[in-house]
């Protein structure tokens, strides 16, 4: 393994240490072997089809699956099928849903739950630490592949770019999964701990980030008929084999994923003059591969 | 003044003072007064007009007045007018200019700059602190109207949300302003102190930040032809007044701007369940208005 000094990260910030491994992402990347991906399950990928093109987000099961099962149910009835995006507000999140009241789309589907906002069950030692300061909390890192907090026996999602919630009004259980938004900006970590997070876009953000800003109040459309139209939305376990995408994300519990955190702190590439040694929870990417 | 009484913040964090004045980022908006802003000065003031919209984007003088200069001179010049934006990468940049030999359109234009990535002259007294931990340097805050980080004798701007930035190749002295990128995505902190900062934009960021994603490398376009046209790029000195805008910021050295941080860490509107008591330098915005 090559060494690299760095003189120059002692500028902005207490020191750290001397000896860095020179490691580029994508030589950790190019070098990984089948063991370091998992598989993305059917049932915890939702396809978002849009006219523009396919959106692919995994849920995560760990942290609200009373939200899960409404969300896959709405699904299977078909719920958010010909309805449109209703919201996009610059910087800030990409909404849909929530405004049908069909019976038969509402099918088996609970009308409130209560916010899963955070969990007490998980083990924190499987938790792939940052190992850096937060702002907004004291321990941050990666579970499953999710970027999450945890603080005392909580630990809840975060608030990164292309994660997944709930909307709800202003009670706690005024949300059920009809309502979804996604982050297509700075993160908003303002949001964790206050609303139900259900998974992250693995792939396709770009069909939601780059769609017309509202230009109502809090970025919805003032004319609903100008958002675009989702065609289907649909979990992998609904759509026939022919239609699944096999998709796979860089585990985030193996030796590897720790190498590209240090790969993104200390930015090899020789076009960095400068290396923070430090990087953000939201500034860390899930590398993603189809099979 | 109310006071709140919020039980929930120790939940992620740290204990942090439990008395917390009930303020709404609204409410202080409405009652500031004329000397809570700023006009924002025509030699300061880049039009840059897409065949979509205006986008207003504020130079700051403190940091880079070489690169000032250049840009300015460009501008005089009419270097990106019918130029085509070449580069929008999701949730990082959008970049144009820097590929025009032509020689009338680069008189007086110096062709390579040193990069000017810190100042080494800022009291550190004249920031408005965030009084925040911050995951890449030491110190954050506010300087004019600008997110800066400052450690040692050092200040620089920081890549937040719009900020204006000079692309460079791999050399120090490989750009002068002519190439130009804005961030349009989660702050890209690792570039921090290895590009030159410009300035930021205060109006019509949606007019970048929607534009369909390039699909080569790097987000930039394969087919040339499709990035969106740059009508003209100009500083508000080079426009006829009746072309002018009048645009005012919320000034940051002020009471009220520290109430406005305040009201970001602690949010009162009642939508909230759970207030952090944190925010990051990049989840602060700045409120603009025209006059």
């Amino acid at each position: 393994m090559l060494y690299y000094f760095l003189f120059s990260f002692a500028l902005a910030m207490d020191p750290v240490p001397k000896n860095i491994p020179a490691l580029l992402t994508s030589d950790l990347i190019e070098n990984s072997n089948d063991q370091d991906w998992r598989d993305v399950a059917q049932k915890d990928l939702i396809y978002l089809q849009l006219e523009t093109g396919l959106v692919l987000i995994e849920l995560n099961e760990a942290f609200a699956p009373k939200h899960l099962l409404n969300i896959k149910q709405l699904a299977e009835n078909k719920y958010w099928d010909n309805q449109r995006i209703s919201r996009v507000q610059d910087n800030y999140v990409v909404q849909w849903g929530g405004n049908s009241e069909d019976k038969t789309k509402l099918k088996n589907v609970k009308p409130k739950l209560k916010g899963e906002y955070y969990s007490t069950k998980i083990d924190d030692s499987t938790i792939t630490s940052l190992d850096d300061k937060d702002v907004y909390t004291k321990y941050v890192g990666f579970l499953n592949g999710f970027p999450v907090g945890h603080y005392g026996n909580k630990t809840w999602m975060i608030h990164c770019y292309g994660a997944l919630g709930v909307g709800r009004d202003e009670a706690f259980d005024s949300g059920n999964g009809a309502e979804l938004y996604t982050v297509i900006g700075h993160s908003p970590r303002h949001l964790d701990l206050n609303i139900t997070l259900v998974g992250r876009v693995r792939h396709g953000i770009e069909h939601l980030s780059s769609l017309p800003r509202g230009l109502g109040p809090m970025g919805f459309y003032k004319d609903k008929n100008k958002g675009m139209v989702i065609k289907s939305l649909r979990v992998g376990t609904q759509l026939p084999r022919r239609q699944q995408k096999f998709l796979q994300v860089l585990r985030t519990d193996t030796p590897l994923f720790k190498q590209l955190i240090g790969a993104r702190k200390f930015r090899q590439e020789s076009w960095f003059h400068y290396r923070s040694g430090r990087a953000s929870i939201c500034n860390i990417p899930l590398p993603v591969r189809f099979k």
